[in-house]
């Protein structure tokens, strides 16, 4: 967790003059390496991929014919991606869990249809069989999954469950007598949904279902969620299976490439050795056995994998805020509209509403490239098992909990924010943005609901906070919380002290001065956070001695609290990344241009609950109206520095491939205005009437 | 404008004691009629008509088939659907422009391409030939639009100018000779685009050009745009005509029902009585005259036409957010997640987080409905005839400027949170809610960019302030208003005075009661336009004596401030609306939950622009934090009314047509609670395997 431990402070920059900004000059190509990351060379080989007509959305496609087109790219990319790099060199792959993700991510320029269909059959299905099964497992499935053989899909999710897999009902119950288990749907509610590769495609699917063993004379038990391999379709008459059914879900809000169904099972068997073993087995009498004794360790050791997948959506999430704010920038550097106060018709970014509206976007949009970097190395750590721990995966887990719902939502409100700075051009489908986003949307729901997911977060702050549970029941946290409350005050005390300090300068152009240094800024973040956990601690308090029902309503009252503190969180790990990104930038110009950007991402955080920071006492009035004057101040320091802060992420036209960001908009308005030119230069222009009187 | 008339204020209810709550009940029928507004029989006629199967939105047509199909619906519009009531009766119609509207805004249900483009063809199209023509227009050109024999497209809209029309380049010059005019696109910018009917349907235009005469030997006059009525395709080939070009704007992100496209055109003649000639004449020498001697205010009352439109899609957005509450709100009442404290799983609505996220939205939802029927009235007023003056149909102007912008942002933010709480349901197509956010999404930008118009409300809220100038260039703008700004002092004083009153009080108590009260949060609300007006006045002060480059930079400088007054005023205006309502309603406990209703709207303001409230002194920091909780407060409390008050929308399952809010959830839970129930009772329940340690 990064909320208590401060990080080295690269060197403020100088309080900048207005006059010598136009000296600043930024480093396009250097910043482009900053922003590969850890990766670079996969990344631009990835990219490089991408630039293949054949990977490119058609917008426009029936359903059938844009699932059509996708299966057929994923074959592309199993026969060229790379894709199996995070499988051991005896499935083809380098064990490269990093690099995995990374080219993931640069799927999306492509189509994002074709990230999440590569994401549901690498990602989750042939992973799946790696992480959850054992060596015997991989030799029965692993190879037609990665060659895409044998399309697959991942059934974990249920009609009536969505993000709570602790509840699904689907059975798998096991027979001594014919080795086999017996895979079940008990009712409508736990038919399997939402599942790529099932409404269609698939042939087989590793379905979650609660394992129940019978042992000779004794009644069932319920060893909880594990994963089997369950054939579902005859890959050659792409029919239903005996005793399998299942539902086309049809047209989505978007992400139409892949082909999301229903299936439901009616006592279908399969051999013993189709459970994925590896944190559970059963031996052929029926005797289960288990290398973590806890079941609740066992279930969240099992669902430990789809923390790969929320990896993935955060940099999906970076990657398409990236080409919305490209196009959107590009072609406001290029339109005009309206006359300004010297004739001509303005460029759009040189309007401070235009600016105001994508400029902390695209800052927010660094701050957020830069978090998922951090949380790559983190994910790779573990998974490489360089790292991998009982707390760094609960910290990896936390922090990816804490980024995708931070950075999907963030894309949503970008693309939304660049179509309309696009206006009817934006609305196009040619122009991308109005696909991106449709498809972008589902992000904030799927692998984890985002108001979950921080959820999650929020409870493990109240772990940190309370020291000594995870993973507990509200009832539970709620208690646990109590116990450690009257520590609050001493809790908030010394960040509190520091802040006042802060507060009591009076003069306003030193508060905007201290307002841009790196330690105000963290400070004012941290303080947050930290406060806001002691708050939710300290009103969890009464649950201690409460009833069940009496403590869950005590934890529902301060969820909102706790969902917003876990917000503040994120926020505080983003602008973290940023500022220790900033100690890799080497050329002082883009150095300059990019601390700014920090400080707008800053800034904004601190604007935005500006109404906290002022009812708790930590900014004064005086204070809080420089944050918003200072914040208008970066944006037009930014504002030359625009196109050049697009262009870093380093977007082809064949990644772009949105018209209005091709130039064909200066084009236009280059010819537009020397029509005019040659019209009053031959004197030929007409008359206004209002001239004529 | 309302933000300096205080209306009627209906008696404040009791401080209710929670105890007594469950005694409090809503009259669903008596609710739903007081919704329905001045026109409940036309609103009803209509609803009733979009029962019609023939008349809804097939999900995943082509663009092809669904644009096919939504030209046929026009047919059963025109033939069935009492769409020209705002028309004369020597045309079929009943000069009823109000009712008009409100029957449109009910298209909204079967979908809104329909209504879209019915807009196109009778609001646009056929208004323009009504608006802006004379008797000689309405003769020539009416009945074809009306019955869509001549479907028209409306081309105002260039590639090269979006919501600056006084900017177009397209011209139609006079020649004196033929008697005709010329029309001609003189470089692609010029191109009319994002027309409806333009793509493959127009056989007909309303063009805008820039109007030319030559009087004999003298330069060409440019007396401005003006409306000509253009035939641009053959209707038996369907090909376009000599001189006229085009392109199809291809797939939209939303709204594919209706065929938008690009025209130009290359010197293309038409008769000289194809002008729409009622503020505007040629005669056959040339001679050009006007009843309205000032071209500019010319301009302004032609364009004055396209506010119907804008009320029409503040009516489309209120109704749109009604379908996704209803939809959203009735599966979260169904929908179970997660155990709770007693064990059984928690239905979502019981989740505060998600009460949070869905009540104050449901809450802005009434206030857009009171406000737009308020519109709505003001409408009828100007356009009835019965209170037309220059004064209130600039009302009217800066009215639907405010309210469409808030409208459907809201909107767009309602739909995004409904599909989210809904979850991988809410993202198929088959429940609507993706549909209909991608629909509304250009809502947004068109018939007036949104942040545009908002400039344009704040631009007269500014003249109101500075009195005296109205429809002026920033330059101008910025002129005037400094002259005012001395006054600034005076105009702040009285208001700031009272609510130091508010302020002052100590106990939290009592200070909860008192923003409860209607005079205490109209004060809050008003206060805050009035001061950020001034503010904005007293900044571009300088401008005054400043060159106009330097006063164009100036006004920039406070554009960002100017937009969020209006955003303030719109809020306004929009409680003020919801305020009056509350007299309307008989029923006590309806008014009772109604006013629980305004108040969590009237609070979620003054909480959504806290900072501003603290920064400016209005509310102390212990004030500030009663907002929160108080609003807490009234959240739990409405959630017992939420399903009456989406019901009282009265929409049937033929107008919302979502699976998931069919009842269809409900029972799958019914079931499968009952399948676990009945496993327990028949002791054949599985082991948790923790039980058997």
């Amino acid at each position: 967790m990064t909320t208590t431990t401060p990080r080295p402070t690269p060197a403020d920059t100088e309080q900048g003059d207005p006059r010598l900004d136009a000296d600043v000059r930024l480093d396009v190509d250097h910043l482009a390496r900053v922003l590969l990351g850890h990766y670079p060379e996969l990344r631009l080989g990835a990219r490089r991929l991408m630039t293949d007509e054949r990977l490119h959305r058609i917008e426009g496609q029936t359903l059938a014919e844009h699932r059509d087109r996708v299966l057929g790219q994923l074959r592309i990319l199993a026969a060229e991606g790379d894709v199996h790099r995070s499988f051991p060199a005896r499935f083809g792959g380098a064990d490269d869990h990093g690099g995995f993700l990374a080219r993931f991510e640069e799927l999306t320029h492509a189509d994002p249809s074709l990230q999440i269909k590569s994401g549901v059959q690498w990602g989750l299905f042939a992973s799946a069989i790696y992480h959850l099964g054992t060596e015997r497992s991989h030799d029965q499935f692993l190879r037609d999954a990665l060659t895409v053989a044998v399309p697959g899909a991942f059934a974990m999710t249920e009609t009536g469950h969505g993000s709570d897999v602790a509840s699904i009902g689907t059975t798998a119950t096991y027979e001594p007598e014919t080795e086999e288990f017996v895979i079940h749907t008990p009712f409508r509610a736990a038919w399997k949904d939402y599942l790529g590769n099932a409404g269609l495609h698939g042939t087989a699917a590793v379905v979650f279902a609660r394992l129940l063993t019978a042992p000779a004379g004794a009644p069932r038990v319920d060893h909880g969620v594990h994963a089997f391999y369950v054939p579902i379709r005859n890959p050659q008459t792409m029919e239903f299976l005996p005793g399998v059914g299942g539902e086309d879900d049809g047209l989505k809000g978007g992400l139409n490439g892949i082909d999301n169904g229903r299936l439901w099972f009616d006592h279908v068997r399969v051999p013993r050795t189709h459970l994925l073993n590896r944190y559970g087995d059963v031996a052929a009498d029926g005797t289960y056995s288990s290398p973590i004794a806890s079941p609740g360790r066992r279930f969240f050791t099992t669902l430990g994998t789809l923390v790969q997948g929320r990896v993935s959506l955060d940099g999906a999430a970076v990657t398409a805020s990236r080409l919305g704010l490209t196009i959107a920038i590009t072609y406001g550097n290029q339109r005009r509209q309206f006359q300004g106060g010297t004739g001509d018709e303005v460029v759009l970014m040189d309007y401070a509403e235009h600016q105001r509206r994508l400029l902390p976007l695209l800052a927010e949009t660094y701050a957020a490239g830069f978090a998922h970097e951090d949380l790559l190395a983190a994910f790779d750590d573990v998974f490489s098992g360089r790292n991998d721990t009982p707390d760094t995966r609960e910290d990896l887990e936390t922090l990816a909990a804490a980024l995708k719902p931070t950075s999907t939502w963030h894309a949503l409100r970008t693309l939304q924010t660049c179509r309309e700075a696009c206006g009817g051009a934006g609305f196009l489908a040619e122009n991308r943005i109005t696909g991106l986003r449709a498809d972008l949307d589902v992000y904030a729901t799927f692998e984890g609901d985002n108001t979950v997911l921080l959820q999650l977060v929020g409870k493990r702050l109240l772990t940190d906070y309370a020291k000594g549970f995870k993973h507990l029941d509200a009832v539970k946290v709620a208690r646990l919380v109590a116990e450690r409350a009257s520590d609050a005050a001493r809790f908030r005390t010394p960040l509190h002290r520091a802040l006042q300090t802060v507060s009591d300068v009076g003069d306003p152009r030193r508060s905007a001065g201290q307002l841009r240094e790196t330690d105000t800024q963290r400070a004012l973040l941290v303080d947050r956070v930290e406060t806001m956990v002691a708050e939710v601690g300290q009103a969890l308090r009464p649950a201690q001695k409460a009833d069940p029902a009496t403590a869950a309503a005590l934890f529902n009252s301060q969820q909102h609290a706790l969902v917003e503190a876990a917000r503040a969180h994120a926020e505080l790990v983003q602008w973290e990344s940023f500022t220790a990104a900033l100690a890799r930038v080497t050329d002082p110009g883009t150095k300059q241009v990019l601390t700014w950007v920090r400080d707008l991402f800053g800034l904004t955080l601190v604007e935005r609950h500006l109404a906290w920071y002022l009812v708790n006492g930590r900014l004064s009035a005086g204070r809080a109206r420089t944050v918003t004057s200072y914040i208008d101040r970066l944006v037009s320091r930014l504002r030359p520095h625009a196109q050049d802060l697009v262009d870093a992420f380093g977007f082809e036209q064949a990644h772009l491939r949105a018209p209005i960001a091709s130039g064909a908009e200066q084009a236009r308005q280059d010819e537009a205005r020397a029509y005019y030119r040659a019209q009053r230069a031959s004197g030929d222009a007409p008359i206004p009437e209002k001239h004529t009187r």
